[in-house]
């Protein structure tokens, strides 16, 4: 099995965009990842679409507005790790021989769908009783604080953080770093969650071109080779699922180290799925990158800072650049590409050469979750 | 590249269900399907669903209540051709050597969302002026009536023909035969269609087990072989869009015939996307299958019975079967498996030895259409 190269990227700031269709966001994102490919795009030979709630062939509407049509279109939905399933299965078909030139991109508006939060499914009963995602979060936050000592400063610091790093994002929805004071000063979501330390609402959408070994050789230094992926689901347990640690997260991780040949110590910049504080915390534990317990503190004191040990969400993560759905596994892999071509600036992670993005999805009931993905990128 | 084998197929009957969860019917079609094709559900290393309007993680939510989790699974969406999608995206997997035993299936419950039937997407300028499915297929059945001379009785006959094939499947949300007249007597929805010409609004679940060449020939002569498969999207047209030939069949045929290594006069027997009479009459000619402008008239004079020249839909079709959006392609599949498997009973085509199955999905705006899947099997 060859490798799938990211030929070029592209990507429509997050934000909340009430003037844009998601055809015009899915389009633009398109049109960028091609022009910086420098490739013809009717040599695209296929596309993937992630999104979550854009109605039916929203890939094939993208296309449409883009001028690429006739090729087939896939639509694929994993929830919040919708857009990394779609570059997954875009990867597979490269890496298997069917295709040598892919597109696969995210796209997804929430602010025609939702005013604030995100309400839940209906017939998800838990979520109508109040077992909505910042509750699930909170449960897990307060009892790793309670198992490992975690502050609730500390925790504030994964927002501070993001939002730092978010500032010097061009496609980030904010632009205004924060302090852990107005972090524990923000408003009550799910004690003891804060408003800032949810993820926004947002609108975007993210593109990248996939291509085999022999069409990278031809774009150069520029591509970056996929050296591994894998997705997951989560486990039916007939107990209580642990709260401190993701064993979702975990399983896809051991599979994705396997298949890139390397382990948690050689990756050198990673953009993990940060829907909550917390959730930081909980995924680069799960991913080996930290000793278990003891992410919080280490975060808090700057080892995941850019120019730290270990850059965590150098492009300011969910809380930082926003999360439109199905775009937000797709920008993860623009941000990855970004680093290890150095081309960062203020946000470069010095040297980067591998680099890991992780994504989960959905919450499907007696389980840890409905997706798990993860990429590993090297130069 | 490898082929890939249906080994084992199931299906919860198409009809309206409120009285099941999509999760169950879901649940129901993959174990029957586990069931017969004899393996260890805890082999299969992946799963592909595929439906439209389920909410997030429909997949995993079945695989859940079925009680095998952990593993990758793939939501896809094609508006109607959602189910073929899985199947060509699992098919794939193996193909690719990726996997070696993956499960497809379809879910829809269409009653808990619509009342009748199905409302235009918000946004679709076009369809809440009117342009909803069946006004443009009642235009392309006057177009091809002025043609090519197409009687009005001429067209019931595909409803009774596909009515009468359903009467015989125990798997069909209707078991009674109708008449031309009845069909010419049926409320007009969109002149010349009438609720005869029309596939209901119906709630189901299709699932199959796919594997490798080697885990085919552990089960034998009851695995048959994915010959061939191809998706693609409608072109963008500045120009009107023909509307007695369906070029996005026409070009999913020519692949799909290919990959097989035969032509149309290759086909013993066929499943159609009869969304509406006139439908199957335009497929089967984008097919290859009946000489252009000739289909109405011969299906009319018997050609596509069950003992006929080609018999086409003796599943009953959308029309007769049901037409649950993300499990249609994959009871497609399902059928053409029971027919080369001579096990189709009063519905068996004698001999069939190589069956086509034919899924479209979606209308986007200056195309033909979304996606149009073919699979070829071959025994």
């Amino acid at each position: 099995m060859t490798a799938a190269y990211v030929l070029g990227t592209g990507m429509v700031p997050f934000g909340k965009h009430t003037d844009k269709t998601v055809e015009e966001m899915g389009r633009d994102a398109c049109w960028q990842a091609i022009q910086d490919a420098g490739i013809d795009p009717r040599r695209i030979e296929a596309a993937y679409c992630g999104h979550v709630f854009q109605g039916m062939n929203a890939g094939q509407r993208v296309l449409v507005d883009l001028g690429i049509t006739g090729f087939p279109v896939y639509n694929l939905e994993n929830a919040c790790a919708s857009g990394s399933s779609a570059v997954l299965a875009a990867a597979a078909a490269i890496a298997a021989g069917q295709a040598d030139l892919v597109l696969a991109f995210g796209v997804e508006k929430l602010t025609d769908r939702f005013q604030g939060a995100l309400t839940p499914d209906p017939g998800d009963l838990e979520g109508y009783q109040g077992m909505t995602m910042p509750a699930s979060y909170a449960l897990r936050a307060h009892r790793y604080m309670e198992e490992f000592g975690l502050t609730r400063e500390q925790l504030a610091q994964v927002s501070v953080k993001n939002r730092r790093n978010a500032a010097h994002n061009p496609n980030s929805q904010f632009h205004q770093p924060v302090t852990v004071d107005e972090v524990l000063g923000s408003r009550l979501i799910a004690d003891p969650l804060r408003k800032l330390d949810c993820c926004p609402v947002s609108d975007g959408a993210a593109a990248v071109v996939l291509g085999s070994a022999a069409l990278a050789r031809q774009v150069g230094a520029r591509a970056i080779r996929i050296a591994g992926g894998a997705l997951t689901s989560g486990k039916f347990e007939d107990r209580p699922l642990p709260m401190t640690f993701e064993d979702i997260t975990h399983r896809a991780a051991q599979r994705a180290y396997a298949q890139a040949g390397c382990g948690p110590g050689e990756i050198d910049v990673v953009e993990v799925h940060d829907c909550f504080t917390i959730a930081e915390i909980l995924r680069v534990e799960g991913l080996g990158l930290f000793p278990r317990g003891e992410a919080g503190a280490r975060i808090a004191a700057g080892e995941a800072d850019i120019g730290g040990r270990l850059p965590i969400n150098p492009s300011g993560g969910l809380i930082g650049k926003g999360h439109p759905l199905g775009a937000t596994g797709v920008a993860q892999l623009v941000e990855i590409t970004t680093q290890l071509r150095q081309e960062a600036g203020v946000r470069q992670v010095e040297g980067a050469k591998v680099g890991l993005a992780h994504c989960r999805g959905g919450s499907v009931a007696g389980t840890e979750g409905g997706a798990c993905t993860i990429l590993i990128l090297t130069r």
